[in-house]
């Protein structure tokens, strides 16, 4: 963290609080914890701090701007930032340095979805009706799905959504495939991975907040529905796990990656086709 | 899109032109198109509107501030709004309405990234040195890696890095594996899939600005790399290469999905294990 001085038509100025990132930018991510200033001091501080930043030639600046300091974020505009991501609790904005492309990451840009396949004994698919989204009054029945939260594995998300929307414990099996497609929630891409379950419960007990019914039904049942004929993922599903009862699809699942990683970042999951893996390689 | 008024300590104040979404929500998209307006203006109008979706029982308020409309931000804080997400050209702000939780979705939870696997013709490995980022002037060698953009397929992704990192050309083959890993971009997670594609075209021509250096290495030399040695990855990516030479390994490959979807997002793709698409398997 650098604290220093440096002089502007005459007059000094602290520069911002920042640290160097491993691609020669820096980051000010503290702003919250130095003394309060208006927008002026803040604009004169940022002013000085490009110059110093660009003198030691620094290329991508980002700056943290807590909800509190949102009086902030418009002279940090006028000086040429602009917007890069947001949090609940945060704005986070970035200014390019150099004449060259800015080559500064992009923000997130997918979201995961799950889907759920849970069979019991009997060979009956759980399925729900949801009370809001496009599928709403319809009466159709579909398979539990959910949002892969930010920090949560696949198949954590699985067993977490399948849980939430019928109160049926899983354990995670497999991923049988995954789709990707765009524009699916504003400008984000989204991958959706179709996953396997096996249930370890068996009384449906759906949540009041956005499911209207959910219950174990037949695959014949489900196939024959309007919708699953006429939709892409209805009929994979049922494709899927016809194959599957056949014994000729090798799903992709999970397993922990050698830890050796030169990066700390925890426990990895890497997804490896299952039949690699049975045949004895080494990973 | 509702125009009207409503009045509040006596005054009629203009409500904030919205729409309805999908889920009892409503959108106000359009503020830049609005007569413009001051931070007091706005937030009485801004109070007058919710007062008036609280009785029409509507749940999630999102509104977009374009970067120029900075002014208006805090405002929203005072009445309790916070963040969503952010675009460089704009921000985005949420407010829940009920008393029940919150169920609005979250912003984009993960960033996606591709290493690229490219033999020639005499089983070399085309990879690259990386100018800036933890590997640099470490002299080891690496796999093409990159980040798919937002509205991007992934298979385009893995072509389009490596020719701007090393000039060749190429056409996908399959996905090999994808790894999962968390806080990997500020507090985001991503998906890594490690693509195989053919290249068109043999003749290396470096990118200045991001590449130190790259060529064609036998699997031999970049196995035997300390790092290649002590990395999930590298190890993967050799261990996988000999499976596949010995044809026991079943890749994902993409094919479009019945494009009968209700949804109408354009093409999307499926990602299936290669086998049972062979296997004759119709989707």
């Amino acid at each position: 963290m650098s604290f220093s001085k440096v002089f502007e038509n005459g007059f000094a100025h602290d520069l911002l609080p920042s640290t160097d990132d491993q691609h020669e930018g820096v980051i000010v991510d503290n702003l919250e914890f130095t003394a309060p200033m208006g927008p002026e001091v803040f604009g004169a501080r940022l002013r000085a701090s490009i110059s110093e930043w660009k003198r030691k030639g620094k290329k991508g600046v980002w700056i943290k701007f807590p909800l509190g300091l949102v009086n902030l974020v418009e002279s940090a505009i006028k000086e040429g930032f602009v917007y890069h991501h947001a949090e609940p609790s945060y704005l986070m904005m970035t200014y390019w340095i150099p004449e060259s492309p800015c080559t500064l990451p992009a923000n997130a840009s997918h979201r995961v979805r799950i889907g759920a396949i849970v069979f019991n004994d009997k060979g009956e698919l759980l399925v729900v009706q949801e009370k809001s989204g496009i599928l709403r009054g319809t009466g159709l029945w579909k398979i539990p799905t959910g949002m892969v939260d930010e920090d949560e594995d696949i198949e954590a998300a699985a067993i977490r959504e399948v849980k939430e929307e019928t109160g049926i414990d899983t354990e995670f099996k497999e991923i049988l495939l995954f789709r990707q497609s765009h524009k699916a929630f504003f400008d984000k891409s989204e991958l959706f991975f179709l996953c396997i379950l096996r249930p370890l419960s068996f009384d449906v007990q759906k949540q009041e907040l956005e499911i209207e019914a959910a219950q174990w039904l037949s695959l014949e049942e489900f196939a024959a529905q309007p919708y699953a004929q006429h939709n892409d993922l209805g009929e994979c599903i049922t494709n899927l796990c016809l194959a599957r009862a056949n014994h000729d699809y090798s799903q992709f699942i999970p397993v922990v990656a050698p830890t050796r990683s030169i990066s700390d970042r925890g426990l990895q999951y890497v997804y490896l086709n299952a039949k690699t893996l049975l045949s004895g390689q080494s990973f």
